[in-house]
């Protein structure tokens, strides 16, 4: 689904600077549409700071005075909040969450709604939604910042919609890992210079080798790396008696 | 492994609320370890404020004025850091660093470095991390609040060892990555190593060891492996006339 159908939806709010925070985090994570319901202070200097320029989607944002007004176009309403609630409602993970919605629809509007800060959401809120997201967190000090808690469920979705990431700037030739003859020749080098300098045992090279083999061989040398060592063991031929 | 063993480091941070945020964002996710190195403003009321009962992740803090000194217990150092940069090194993602650390022995040390708000790391700070993790967000605007990226990948991992299988069988101390200081000593030892063979430009030592640094970095150089590396300098040293 389109991440600018998902709404974030903050209820009775009362720190701008959580807003702002919210706006930024938002825009972070490419979500574009901010919902506040009933705000309990005013939205100016101390959110745009902390919006750190996400200044359009605080001036986008929509007013409403109810949350059924807000969630009233959306076909699939999700509440964060804590576990253990007295109100045993469906809960899912925010993985599980993100997967839900990279599986929808396009045309699906969906809000996530979020808390006040002290006292979260009220049990006919979340009656409204269909499901509750639940962030781990620890047991004993569980409550996260509001602007945390939206971090956290963007960055989920929006990761999951780019699990198949953009082609990024393809490494060049020389960045790319060396083919097994290339790496091959540069273990004979090493091996050479090492006997010569007395490092190794000319009868029982192995267990050393062995051990260098593997270093190398986990970092995958690119062949510029090649270049550079074997270009190393040149010198220090070079410079023995 | 434990995450208590894992370090958050906030390299020059700016900002008090930040830091009393990062606490309160580390109690959440069962983080312990605040490291400030070189911080560029008091941690008082503001800082408590935001921590929000966090307190005891602040008091407890450890100070350092340099990230070596942060960072030298640590066997696996990873800068969080955006992407693009003129510095190419290894990069994972949140969730494969999640994995990466799940499978770690109990006793690692690890740090997560985070840089300055405005400024994030010096290309010389990332070149002492042996890898670096990037949060997917917005091309056009990708910068996150530091507590918000500090919460991101605080998650990923805290939920990471929620899901974790149990461990497998636990390597040999000696097989273990060896601690950042260890690493740098090699490297010193290498430098010294190819400027007496003539293979270093003693002018511009910079680049090519920038190469090696990434190389061996990446691997993350177990105790045994320094010692087969140190050896073999030793070796060639003596060689030489």
């Amino acid at each position: 689904m389109k991440l600018q159908n998902i709404k974030i939806v903050m209820v009775g709010s009362t720190h701008p600077g959580n807003i702002g925070a919210a706006a930024r985090v938002m825009n972070n994570m490419c979500f574009s549409h901010l919902t506040l319901v009933d705000p309990q202070c005013p939205i100016g200097e101390t959110a745009y700071a902390r919006a750190s320029g996400a200044n359009a989607i605080l001036d986008n944002r929509e007013n409403c005075s109810e949350l059924t007004q807000a969630i009233a176009d959306c076909s699939l309403v999700v509440a964060a909040s804590a576990r253990h609630r007295s109100l045993p409602w469906p809960e899912l993970s925010p993985t599980e969450l993100a997967d839900k919605l990279t599986s929808m629809d396009d045309s699906s509007r969906v809000a996530l709604v979020f808390g006040r800060e002290h006292s979260g959401l009220l049990n006919e809120e979340i009656q409204l939604c269909n499901q509750m997201v639940c962030i781990p967190a620890n047991p004993e000090f569980s409550s996260l910042n509001l602007a945390s808690a939206i971090q956290v469920l963007c960055y989920e979705i929006y990761s999951h919609q780019n699990d198949a990431p953009p082609p990024g700037k393809q490494p060049e030739a020389h960045d790319l890992p060396a083919p097994s003859s290339e790496v091959e020749g540069y273990f004979e080098h090493l091996q050479r210079v090492l006997l010569s300098s007395g490092y190794l045992d000319p009868d029982q090279p192995g267990l050393i080798m062995q051990r260098l083999r593997r270093l190398y061989l986990r970092s995958e040398l690119t062949r510029n790396e090649i270049n550079i060592l074997r270009g190393m063991l040149t010198a220090i031929e070079k410079h023995q008696p």
